[in-house]
């Protein structure tokens, strides 16, 4: 079946309408009408080939969420009319210790949402910036949140979960006092994330004009991690840091601000290295240093269930497909509170085969 | 008291023989007679005035063992006659966090056995490179080996809780592949005691030479670092990795050693930067980096304890106070299995005040 998508033939082309093709479903498949699907950093470097290997044409997305239109005969979760999203993840060997697990994030043969490897044509997937996907029942995640939600529930298949995942790995919750740097896509998960947990958070920024929103998001102090006085004043006392900023900067000035057996995480691998860590902090409050890669489904599921329990979404600006051109650059200079959310019926009508 | 002691007058002489001053056990003190002291790479670099901050005259030596001579009042636990150990720590403020956790390693206030803060003349404290030394009972360890094996329990007191304590902090054990990263004073008592934690060890070296040697101290494989088809036959396979090498070095290519959730953990401080981490590395399989340093008192008698019923100690050359120059230049060298131990009856009889 031939449907439309966004997507570029060249890492030095614009995005653009484009016809592709999804597969009939399986025995084992969901076939979901694509409603929403959030913008992700990872969607643009991946698509102008910044990163190794970027397969054209190439259709990014992995912040999907819709409605299941089909189902293959083996399929006993999921009915037509379902609410469900796809995260990063759609394909994986479901047999080694991290499938095993429900870590099929950590899998050697995970495959990605987009620029995996696939039977289907054109032999690598294709992600969500189109109208239908068709993925194993394994990898299908369902949505509670109310249906009013939806295009606010995108992001957390990607920013969600990846922020979401570290915070439950490191046991962060109550009685926690927790760093999150950055207040970006992922970074504004963070703080809401955190703060649902119950944490004390504490968000660092380099920038004095985002105090006010960081309040907002759930944040109970605003740092701004220019100026070494503020900094100071949260020495050796957080449990925790996340810290979703990818840019090179000093890590050495956050474990300062770790207690004995703190943790700082990272969930972004910057373009060039960070400078060197200071190997004496580390050793002097036996602290760490370690990273995270969005989440097992299992675990994904939880987040979102513990989402739409407490009524967590994401903070979006919704744009049309045409737009994402544009919208790709505003994200570069930061200008999105906090995610860009493509409303999918702004694609042409398919052209059904 | 004076007695004698081996140490410098600046940081570019020699070490030499000298008359120091030891306080007449307080109430809670133990005097203990020194019997021998091992000799650590740091104590050159505090000597030589490597690190910021060295007051002199310095008398170096944190692996202390020697019999109880005094008791004060109110000492409970020791009784002249004892066998006994100092480590790297003589005071802490006996009432934070760290010390109420038996964590005194991690204490802001930790003083160390030399060049720390103290009212005791001249100001600041001198190691165990004397025949003589008076230090508060909660940092004085009991020692349950042989008699006969006295000298070589000395680098257990800092090479031996080095290693012991981030072994059991990662909770190494049976069924557990542990890296150990260097075959020197710290290495060969990370390989003893991993083994004898009942771990898979595999001993990292840089020399061909070591092979053997790392075999016979316990090492159920050796790889030589230098080979990356040997590296690569231990991809992802190792839960743990205790690095104890301080010059700087590739630490990626360990990591890549490392399992899922695996963790590297550095015990010592490179003079300048190892290169920057690969945070790939890191998020790809949720590694982390750590460090550790020494450990609490409480956790430095389970290990001597550990040891003592296991008959580990570390493999020592025993040399005369006067051979502590030519040591050190050995030291340097790397010519040395695996740690130098001073006899400290070679130095000149004390001229008792």
């Amino acid at each position: 079946m031939t449907i439309k998508a966004y997507g570029a033939h060249a890492a030095d082309l614009p995005l653009g309408s484009m016809d592709i093709a999804r597969r009939a479903p399986g025995a084992h498949d969901v076939q979901i009408e694509i409603a929403y699907c959030g913008v992700c950093h990872s969607d643009l470097h991946q698509v102008r080939s910044e990163w190794a290997g970027t397969l054209y044409p190439c259709v990014p997305g992995h912040e999907i969420v819709g409605r299941v239109s089909a189902v293959g005969a083996h399929v006993s979760g999921f009915k037509p009319g379902d609410l469900v999203g796809v995260g990063c993840i759609v394909d994986s060997c479901q047999h080694c210790a991290d499938c095993d697990a429900g870590l099929e994030n950590y899998c050697d043969r995970m495959v990605g949402t987009y620029n995996g490897p696939t039977p289907d044509a054109p032999g690598h997937t294709l992600g969500g910036y189109s109208q239908r996907i068709v993925v194993h029942e394994r990898y299908v995640l369902r949505i509670r949140h109310p249906e009013g939600q939806l295009a606010a529930v995108a992001p957390l298949l990607c920013a969600g979960i990846t922020t979401y995942s570290p915070l439950r790995h490191w046991k962060v919750g109550p009685g926690h006092k927790v760093g999150i740097v950055g207040i970006g896509g992922l970074g504004h998960m963070g703080i809401k994330l955190a703060h649902a947990m119950g944490a004390h958070v504490v968000a660092f920024t380099t920038s004095e004009s985002k105090r006010g929103a960081a309040k907002a998001l759930g944040a109970d102090e605003v740092v701004v991690s220019r100026n070494p006085g503020e900094m100071e004043a949260h020495a050796q006392s957080l449990d925790f840091i996340l810290n979703t900023v990818a840019a090179p900067h000093d890590l050495n000035a956050f474990f300062a601000l770790l207690k004995r057996d703190g943790t700082m995480t990272l969930v972004g691998a910057p373009a060039t290295p960070h400078a060197a860590p200071d190997v004496f902090a580390l050793i002097m409050k036996r602290r760490g240093l370690a990273g995270s890669m969005i989440g097992g489904i299992p675990e994904t599921q939880e987040m979102l269930d513990f989402c739409a329990e407490r009524g967590v979404v994401a903070d979006i600006e919704m744009i049309r497909a045409e737009e994402i051109n544009q919208a790709y650059e505003r994200m570069l200079k930061g200008d999105v509170k906090y995610r860009f959310v493509i409303d999918i019926a702004s694609l042409e009508p398919a052209s059904r085969g």
